[in-house]
């Protein structure tokens, strides 16, 4: 069979890494494909270093738009980065009846809408496993291999670089800001580290998972955001002694009142399996009415991990070439036409568990009124530490709530504000169980 | 699109749980697959079941033959079991051009070759996702998510049994005959265990992994078998102690010399994740060239957790019914003419660290006898303890070694063995630092 000739936009870390796995791998991939995959066309500003990576009969263009136009390409390989160009490229090599594969997880999640409809009418295929939690097979585990089940919720940990400076604030008891410090310097975190530490990156992707689980169109504007930087060490020390470890999690799920979309961090116990993935490393607990809980871990990030994931949707599409469009894995793993939207909850009416921490004046009667708080909000209490005493007069108490429903913590803790014995505002973290 | 016609062969466990799924979720599944699944014929001697499980259209008969002959039926679902008639069975469903989706992991590991070259010749599909891990996406993950990958190694806990009675016997320190009871009872065992805790399950398993991720013939022959029965909750104890937990685990490595293919109980540090895997729940490790790590976890076995992967390969199979036959994903991984015997390595050759437990005379210079012996083999101690006092003139001495050929550690052992000052046999354990 003649080769498959792809073209990529694009030769930063993951376009250099996909043209170095196609060529290093070149034999075990035609072992498995039946055919070859010639790296056509690059585009790229950076001539010479595209003749370093590339093979000799790859063309180099500094015009992505050529690469979108070139009648011989099959594939386009999106790894260009930004959503403005980006956008523009993708839909122009559409609708010139190519393939897309990317990496590109905020494209999808601001404007996968456009583009799988315009794939659709174009009968052609956006292959995008790259473009969540890296090289892990998780959008092929939710197209594909839980196709059977109802999916009821999804968490991850999905941003490496959240999640390196969480295992270090546990493990050293250190501050956010150095730690950040040290990540940057390591190459874990961007310079400007907003997009990791503040959940945008995981909020993309985890409105990516949401769709594919639950049959929606992408919805990133429904996505509650809320990152790391606030974090105290001292809440992960307390709540690592109740039996928790704090994360970064994506999460969404479906409840009878809507969808839950939302990115924050969250306390989970110790025994659960996404508690001990640690560093940069990635992890996506899906639970489903017939498997139940199952969990795919891996690398999130770096060159040759996400490589792995666009060379992998390479070989599907080129599999896919002469299936009927019809017969294909459809984007959004519902059928176009089965894709319909759905409630999504605000953060008020979600269901959750709490982590508080108040600073209380340290005198008789004000844990009672704390408790009293609570209780006229029709919150229980599952757990209540007093803290040692902070200086003369003050003291810490760390609540852990059952599961209730947000706006009643949020009026809870305004009251408890409001008191004179309570000092500061309410440390507040959710819980999850992850228990189904 | 007209409905796929689908023929069971048994209504047990699986069989039912098939059945179940495809009613419980018949919307969600037609709305990903954009056709409907009919379960067109069911084989079973328990009519008045098939009655209550089925839906009223479907044929119910008392010879799996008509299934397997049956003119109108597109997929047949092999869940009778065995490897004797279900053989037949398959091959002439296959003879007379249907697709076959099986969770019958002695058979493929038993008799694949003939059955995948048999499908090669009649164009059709047979689909195994649930023969190994149950309804873990392993299978696609290793045939199609790392498709871009060398893969290096794989490393399973996939018996849940075996699991379940080497958590409990951590737990609880019980004894395995104790825990193996109470397993029973739970129904976690079989009445006759062997299969389970012999290996033989996992190994079955794990020859089907190795097939897929090294490109060979499934060679079930190849695979060394060593179940948990013999293991003494001492050991496990010992082993917690130095910071390791024991699991049954199914090892299949690429080295330069062959391929080697394990089941036998393994020491693993208590940091890495498939160590926090507990009860009967799966998990498999693989290692490749370029995604580096990856973990994949869920139920192993029971009924709809089976069923589930069992139906994920009828959606694949409809789908991909248009697809050009040499463009579907291959039955093992690899093109047929690509698939090729490689070395198998024999359980002298591999390479491994190892955990020993020896009683000795409680006297001056024991210790370096058995030190000089490990020397002498070339053999380097990474952690030696020494146990407390057994009786008025034994103690038990713990080793830990560093990696090296597994025929060096047998020799040391035999050298071991045959000092005054040691009593008893040498207990020996495999240990996996599963860092690469």
């Amino acid at each position: 069979m003649k080769p498959i000739n792809i073209g990529i936009l694009g030769l930063g870390t993951v376009g250099s890494g996909t043209v170095g796995v196609l060529r290093s791998n070149a034999a075990e991939i035609s072992r498995r494909l039946g055919r070859d995959v010639n790296v056509f066309m690059v585009s790229t500003r950076n001539a010479e270093k595209a003749r370093e990576v590339c093979p000799e009969s790859t063309l180099v263009t500094a015009d992505p738009f050529e690469v979108v136009r070139h009648p011989d390409i099959d594939i386009v390989v999106e790894v260009f980065g930004g959503t403005e160009i980006a956008k523009d490229l993708v839909l122009e090599a559409i609708q010139n009846g190519k393939h897309v594969v990317t990496a590109n997880k905020k494209l999808l999640a601001e404007y996968g809408n456009e583009i799988f409809a315009l794939a659709e009418q174009k009968n052609v295929m956006v292959q995008f496993e790259a473009a969540v939690a890296g090289g892990i097979p998780i959008i092929k585990a939710l197209r594909e291999g839980l196709a059977a089940n109802n999916i009821r919720s999804i968490a991850g940990i999905i941003n490496g670089t959240s999640n390196f400076i969480l295992t270090e604030m546990r493990e050293k008891g250190s501050a956010f800001a150095d730690v950040l410090k040290k990540a940057q310097e390591l190459g874990y975190a961007e310079a400007d580290p907003t997009f990791d530490i503040e959940g945008h990156d995981a909020g993309h992707k985890i409105t990516i998972m949401s769709a594919l689980a639950f049959g929606t169109p992408v919805n990133f504007n429904a996505c509650y955001l809320e990152g790391i930087s606030k974090l105290d060490s001292r809440d992960i020390k307390y709540a690592e002694e109740l039996g928790y470890r704090v994360k970064l999690l994506g999460i969404t799920r479906k409840t009878e009142k809507g969808i839950e979309l939302r990115v924050h961090p969250t306390l989970i116990p110790e025994s659960r399996l996404l508690a001990s993935v640690n560093g940069v490393m990635n992890a996506v607990r899906v639970d489903a009415d017939m498997i139940g809980e199952t969990l795919y871990y891996g690398a999130g990030a770096g060159s040759k991990p996400t490589a792995s994931a666009v060379v992998a949707d390479i070989i599907d599409i080129s599999r896919l070439l002469t299936a009927d469009p019809g017969n294909r894995v459809p984007h959004l793993a519902f059928q176009p036409s089965q894709v319909k939207p759905q409630n999504m909850l605000g953060m008020d009416d979600i269901t959750s568990s709490y982590y508080l921490r108040v600073q209380v004046k340290d005198e008789p009667g004000v844990l009672g009124q704390i408790a009293n708080i609570l209780a006229k909000e029709g919150v229980s209490i599952e757990a209540l530490i007093q803290k040692g005493v902070l200086d003369q007069t003050d003291a810490e108490i760390v609540i852990l709530t059952h599961s209730t429903v947000e706006k009643n913590i949020n009026t809870a803790i305004a009251a408890m504000e409001a008191l004179e014995c309570v000092h500061g505002p309410v440390v507040m973290i959710r819980m999850e169980s992850l228990h189904g």
